[in-house]
């Protein structure tokens, strides 16, 4: 499974967010972290992120693809596809 | 064609660019937009939000997709999907 993470969290927990998802995914832009991943990693995100982030407050989407999305980008690539591939 | 916006832009730009998406998205979460849209009107979300970011500094992923995928939100669900849909 292909999972592309989108956070929007307290800047008093972005940090821990942000080196959570670094050791499982890669990180594509400002808030934005995807990779291929097995269902127990995914679950494993899962219960990293519930743990991190204030559920009253902080809104994460994970989306859940079957493989790398095709993208367009526009402005600067800062982590172009070429180095999550 | 689903596409899924996810857009890291300057704050003095940040206004316009939500602006203009919520022209032809749906806002599902802080610098999140996503929506179906035919061929045109994808064309035109390019050309419109390239008018508006600075390339050099601005960047804007847009994931392109067959339809809506399917997701799991953590924490606040910040615009419900039933909304969405």
């Amino acid at each position: 499974m292909y999972i592309v993470v989108v956070y929007d969290v307290g800047v008093e927990r972005v940090n821990r967010v942000k080196k959570f998802l670094r050791q499982h995914l890669n990180w594509v832009q400002n808030s934005v972290f995807e990779g291929e991943v097995t269902l127990s990693e995914y679950e494993r995100i899962k219960t990293g992120l519930r743990e991190l982030i204030n559920e009253d407050h902080d809104a994460i989407i994970i989306y859940k693809l079957r493989s790398m999305p095709p993208r367009e980008t526009l402005g600067v690539e800062k982590n172009p596809i070429e180095d999550i591939i």
